[in-house]
């Protein structure tokens, strides 16, 4: 039994709500067990530079903490005056997961901004991200196919994330923070509705794995995101309220 | 009559929840109408170099916005690798104005951060923050003071801010923002629940104001700092709820 | 009797020299005792982006002292890499305040810079630069009237500023650096010509003060700002020396 | 048949130098086609912070590219003044994975930093400077076994990495860049020589991959690694030329 | 004949005030022609790291221009956030040539910083620097000389700079801004009193020059540095007005 | 005798191959005895702000070092977040030098990047890359030449450098790092294959020195770039193998 009383392969309790900040196009502010993070949905019109004149969007994330998200007060880091590589590696994973089940060619030049801010960390803050921000990035669409009368959501299929890994040799789902600071194995794993992969970032920096306890972990992940995906379809479907909302629901 | 229907020296409504975040050793989530703030104060056991070996303590104070906590998306600080000088001011105030009711010789050689985050913004921020963080510093001073067994708190009085102006020709008390953006002249005003000022900023960049103004605003100010201070009072009474609270209101 | 002498609501004696620096637009060296800055003012046929197309002009301010300028060698800005927080708030104050007097939508759309280094600081160094900095506006400005062939200044009142402050609970005009160091109240006052207030900025962080004693500091900086507008005065008619001087020192 | 005429599970060749730079304790010229990377480990006799007083040991990693590895020049970043996201992402990987292999508590309280230089760049530069950085590693480790007559280098295994990939709906081995450029899958493994799996980061941005396709990219991988290995094996045993190379190659 | 009337081989004007900004330990006022520089010399109680426990001092300097001591104005390092290449090199030009007449281990474990901010620029504003800061550094160091009963001051000779160049065909002495900016070749040259070189930088990006031309530059430098010692000579004599004045010029 | 066998006004031996890099316009691997660096020529179709519309050309450099080119390992200037005085000093000595002998106008409006990287540096790393950097920046220039049919390269003279100076009373050519640490005078000189000089940069931070001393400097360091110019002459003759290298060796 895990220290909160989880089985091994149990999710933590998951409550998403969306339409947190009344000026964001998306906002949702998700909690996964002890896990508070607000995802906002910006809508910029224009691209990066490398776009210029495709006719193609962007989605891109940024990622940041309440100092006191954490145990011990984190220095915020515009104090630093830069960027750490943890963020930048966290903001970097969040962007690229987005993109992948977006069609970029059918947004337009314009730039989705997904901002992820931690209120409280407790383990998992990067994939709680991506499972909101996902909420978020589908409402922020949805005003926009509203406003443009597209005739479909450019979203290829849903989007969740989870952390999984080795614990005092136990392969256990959603680490909250005081499994993952003692984990053998540390893994990420993106994965969409249709059950493919976009990220798997597994991290073995205490002791390898083998490809059998890989294959383990995996498992558990994907019956995790699963999960998370029937959370944020009941979302969807339950608060939007609005005519038009099976659409929505239906259309990737 | 205001644009959200209030009197000109009529408040927005003000909420504060206390222990909002759990890992903080002082946590207040404080809205007034539709700005809101996230304040935290946190122990360390430290002081910063023109204090060391002076037995005495230290608060400082630290603000920032949430990207999307403004109706255009605000880029971060953190990314653009330098605090702007809006920031610094507001922080500097904060950090001065509560100190000016701590007893910083009882606090010993430790350091208090206030940290205030505005989740979002309609007018207000900095003084919200002040008024915000007065309680999460009296409960970071309540833990210190259970855990050393100080005697009293080294609080020397009550404290809250609030925000006077002129617009279109007429005084008004606490702007949001579609007031503040259009006001002749602004003041944010701090004071103590014994009634004296601890700041007062005004500024007239467009149109410079009578000493008459002067006096008229300051009244609106007085009046609308007693209330916030009873919303305090409020709060530090009714959700404390274990023995002592009554010293505890009572000690400053 | 204060330590130099001086009665409690003295100035100490102010010395400005237009034209010091032999490229600028404007240019004025202001000794108030010992405290002793270079101003100047320089026209740049541009403005920030926000302005661009509103054929509206700006007046922005830099702030910045040298090394030596205090007892204990202050740290370069430029080696540090960046700004401090109290550099930022004296910058804005200096640009706001000279804005207030200044019709901007007769300036056609460019900039003014104004730069006030101080080369001696001896306390209020940031109110001597506003005093000295309008001085310095001016002559930019009356350069700017004849090339362009404006039928009058584009200024609209003199402006000035010093500080008071409570030290060792005597009110005092003008506080030097000793005496700025210890005192209870710091306030610092912005007025125009006209006796308007533009900015008024009151702090305590030691000792919150009474409303009365507020209406006593108001009125000693009153009577001392009156006194160096009558400086400026001397100084514009008697200097300028051209034809037109008297135009010039009555157009506002 | 690929652009270069390898062979879906070829490896590029590959050639490694030791003792590249003379001044280092450790130095690697690696070429994997025209991908080239200086490795150097160099031994600091101290830790970071967190470390202080553990008695444990620190390997880190800095990676860099020249301006001119790349086909367009690429600004250098100390000119930026930051590092980027990428460089950041790259430098933690390469460190993390060579801590894998690394018994820190038996290397004393100092510092290994390895600094991976890419002189020309043509895809795989991280997973090139993993495999070239463990020679590095062991060649600087050997030097303080001898100078503090350690009975075994403080290793647990060999290491290597490299890259693999699904270009144009084919699974390869070891992309270079134009392949990298235009894959649809892009995936790093990091490899003990006992078969165990330190990184995994597999990444699909354009098109989610299926579990089947993960299992033979790794198995893909785990063979183009081992063939690595055999190349290091054979670096350490033929270059080194003194007694006690065999005890070295044999020793992890 | 020159464009202001002077001889190829004329110096501008020299004036030097001492003692220009009360709290310095030493500080200069030094014009040559429209060039004008505040010199500051500053003593701290400690050592750069490299020097620490080594019973010897160090002189180090910086450099500064106003915004608006050029004709355009130029913009703030502080404000750019780094400083430029050009004042990298003045800064350490300075410091290495005062450092040259300077016994560093009678100095004992202390830094002088010298500080030299340029009020108005019109050409050789880091000779002048150093000109104006040789006779800063002695007055701080005379300060030290009687504070701790040094039997003479830690200076070994005198030094001065200028420049000498080639401008239209023509070797000119003490170039001004119109000359340098249209100079083929450009050489800063800095010696001591006994007639020997302490720096020749010269430098001719648009013509490169003979050695005959570089054997006649010298020349021309060395009868205006030997003037340059004949100014500051009077200056330390004539202002000094003490008892001992004689000896401190006499000593070196 | 020198340490390595040398005589006083003899050379390090010279290896210089071109082609280094196989994506840069020109790339050259210079080694000057134990001192090596990679010099690479970028041309890009712009120039800097001061020279649009000018139909004229830019030479520029940057120059660093990998963090074990030295014998105690270097922090790296992006990791910093600047670059150092020393840094900037070079790039803009190899800039101006190389500049010197380009026919800028001739260039047209592109600009050609010089990038010296020291792989390992044992004395005159600034000199082995000004005369590296002269062989790739002909070699940038010599693909313009047949990309644009240009009748003649843009170049107007051969150019080298070497260092020279005084160690221990004796003059000496091309001083290695041992010899530099420890040098009374250090000279840098950059000459062309006319004679003329470039820049000459003489410093005596120790032992300032006598007009009789810099002439047999300069005479020394004359010889050893003239052999330095023949090197350059061998190599753009003997390895460009291509028809035109005759024409081309010639044409300056």
């Amino acid at each position: 039994m895990r220290e909160d009383g989880r089985q091994p392969d149990q999710l933590r309790p998951v409550k998403i709500s969306r339409g947190y900040i009344k000026n964001a196009e998306g906002s949702v502010f998700i909690e996964i067990g002890e896990t508070k993070v607000i995802c906002t949905a910006t809508v910029e019109e224009k691209v990066p530079p490398f776009l210029k004149g495709s006719t193609q969007g962007w989605v891109t994330a940024e990622y940041a903490m309440l100092p006191r998200a954490t145990q011990i007060r984190t220095v915020r880091e515009s104090a630093k005056g830069k960027i750490s590589g943890r963020t930048h590696e966290i903001q970097r994973l969040i962007g690229r997961s987005l993109r992948s089940v977006v069609d970029l060619s059918k947004l337009g030049e314009r730039t989705i901004y997904i901002d992820c801010d931690v209120i409280q960390a407790d383990g998992g803050t990067r994939t709680t991200s991506i499972t909101g921000s996902f909420i978020a990035l589908v409402d922020a669409l949805t005003k926009l196919k509203q406003e443009y009368h597209w005739k479909e959501l450019p979203i290829t299929d849903w989007l969740a994330a989870t952390s999984v890994g080795k614990v005092n040799g136990e392969l256990l789902l959603d680490l909250c923070y005081s499994e993952d600071s003692k984990a053998e194995v540390d893994m990420n794993v993106v994965m969409t509705g249709s059950g493919k992969f976009v990220e798997v970032q597994g991290t073995a920096e205490a002791d390898p794995f083998s490809r059998n306890e890989m294959d383990q972990l995996l498992k558990l992940a994907e019956d995790g995101i699963n999960k998370l995906i029937d959370a944020q379809k009941k979302v969807l479907i339950l608060e939007l309220g609005s005519p038009g909302e099976d659409e929505c629901a239906k259309s990737f």
